[in-house]
């Protein structure tokens, strides 16, 4: 084996080498099974247990109220942007959307297709630089639901605070900041996530959402995109993305192990804080985005200079960091310092940004 | 690592041992690239490769023509059986179904939501023991597409030939038999497949469709459901299952090394002929299925006591033959043997089997 890298990718992103150590010991047979994960039967004994004790120990790491179901399902928050419209938007029609970013955008444009969405704020003009402040009496009071996208990848920012939609029903995308902080999940009616960023790999996305609010789809739709489908057979309608779902449970229990979602907040925190505080003094690099809406997991920054930014993502590849360019619609650099992301990764950036600036100012 | 058992598991299933090894040996640096393919972004390079290779050797593999697209989505062919309709069954709302087990009859039903699906002929009366006989004649004219499964996994049947449509497109869910045989891919319209059968892990699917035929979806339907998205973005238009694709890809080139489907055919007959021959002419065993009609890949098989077969999945289990029980909605027996199931693994079988008769008759 050669090298590790410190890999600062966005999404698909790094993974806990203990968790890929131990796949990798129980490639051929996994835990006196006689076969892989991959190989199982996703009616089989073993498999039933990885299922049940990923779901198990997600409730615990998040503490999941019992009145939410934790579904497993596939074809990423891009699916999951049709699906929440289609089974939510069942009431007056109507939900209001909060446009923080791409994706936000993208989630915003799916629900359109299937009723009455509409955007109540938008930092779009600003570059998506800033969480729009909005108040309770912005949302249509008979809104199906309320949408925003937690932490936005692309920009850097996450919301400060749970937004007060005044009673409507509130659905977060939390792809890229689940499992990095702590959540009051009975404040949501609904969170999701693709697993690529902070949980495992590509392939995997986990709703949790109030029971309730399932078993109202629109009628005539996909049986896949019905939540129901997965509430009512445990995520086993059909055969579900096995090997995703075994290491997300292996993540699950490496952060238990690890002391649980305040531990993580806390290692964070002091990831994100070392590397803003840098940034902050440094003479060459600023953070676009708003101070108060930074984001623990991906930390955005530039030098006003593009050439010097491609220098920058080239100089610090040969260096062993990688993965540092902005989105491609931005770019610049962008630090995605997920859980997996060690703290000695966050000091070697640092010491590596020193020199750069050192060497080009 | 302990004993590898026998795995006829009828899917997710067995994989070959090689690229299981070879996921190990790399699962920490994916060929110098100093971190996992679980943690590759799929707009890196490396990954690029990765999909790329896996889209040119399936080609190379299944003979497919130029004007074929070759899409990796998510979801299981469940999702793919509203894909087929919302996508094709847009000219005159009609679409011939051939029912001839559980899965077909799940593809039709889902196609009825979505426009005039009718089911020309269907063995459901004689518990899908054959392939129903159909001429050209009784597909309507105008339909869209017909839409078959030739592989039905859990009845152990398959078409002993592409049924002649008198021209109407024809769609098939192969995801039982792929890679198990040749095909002529351009007889089809579309041919489609769930990973975890005969290909790799459980998350992928893999639709091969004629490039005319995308881009007639109906209106307003979810953007990850559109074939165009798909298409038009190398199937890369959100994050898609990578490790998928990479397993799926590390199989192809194996299949390639083997000397392609023509040497897996030749393997596959032999494996099925001696555990048929085996069970005709034993006293104890029957097949059920029409001999004309029999899969090359799911041989199922009863001992016409509910209770010795048990007994005999039981027994087989604790010499390593595991997964030998029928679909839990028919019970008896089923042996899977795709392409990664060794010929010594028949031969044990058939081995135990002889015994088990001998024991039990």
């Amino acid at each position: 084996m050669g090298q590790r890298v410190f890999n600062f990718s966005a999404g698909p992103s790094a993974l806990p080498v203990e968790v890929m150590k131990s796949a990798a010991d129980n490639m051929l047979d996994y835990e006196g099974a006689g076969m892989s994960v991959m190989e199982m039967s996703h009616r089989s004994k073993p498999f039933e247990k990885i299922i049940q004790d990923a779901e198990a120990n997600l409730r615990t790491l998040l503490e999941i109220p019992d009145d939410y179901d934790v579904l497993f399902v596939q074809g990423g928050a891009t699916l999951v942007f049709a699906m929440i419209p289609l089974n939510l938007m069942t009431g007056s029609d109507k939900a209001d959307y909060l446009v923080t970013g791409q994706w936000a955008e993208k989630a915003y444009q799916e629900a359109s297709k299937f009723g009455d969405a509409r955007v109540v704020a938008s930092s779009k003009e600003q570059k998506f630089s800033f969480i729009p402040k909005v108040t309770a009496e912005e949302f249509r009071k008979d809104a199906d639901y309320v949408h925003i996208t937690w932490n936005n990848t692309i920009y850097g920012t996450k919301f400060p605070a749970v937004p007060d939609t005044g009673g409507v029903t509130l659905v977060a995308d939390m792809s890229s900041s689940i499992l990095s902080e702590k959540v009051d999940v009975s404040k949501f009616g609904c969170i999701y996530a693709g697993a690529q960023k902070n949980i495992g790999p590509a392939g995997l996305s986990i709703i949790i959402i109030k029971k309730e609010l399932v078993g109202h789809a629109k009628e005539g739709i996909p049986t896949y995109l019905d939540l129901k489908t997965h509430a009512d057979s445990g995520s086993l309608y059909n055969t579900p993305p096995a090997w995703c779902i075994y290491i997300a449970g292996e993540v699950f229990k490496l952060l238990l192990d690890r002391g649980g979602i305040g531990a993580m907040e806390e290692i964070n925190k002091r990831k994100a804080e070392k590397l803003y505080g840098y940034i902050d003094g440094s003479k060459l690099y600023t953070a676009p985005a708003a101070i108060e809406d930074r984001s623990l997991m991906n930390v955005v920054f530039v030098t006003g200079d593009e050439e010097l930014d491609k220098k920058f993502v080239s100089e610090a590849k040969a260096e062993g960091l990688v993965q540092l360019n902005g989105h491609r619609s931005i770019g610049g650099m962008r630090a995605s310092i997920y859980n997996a992301l060690p703290e000695e990764g966050v000091d070697k950036l640092i010491d590596f940004m020193k020199r750069f600036e050192a060497a080009n100012l």
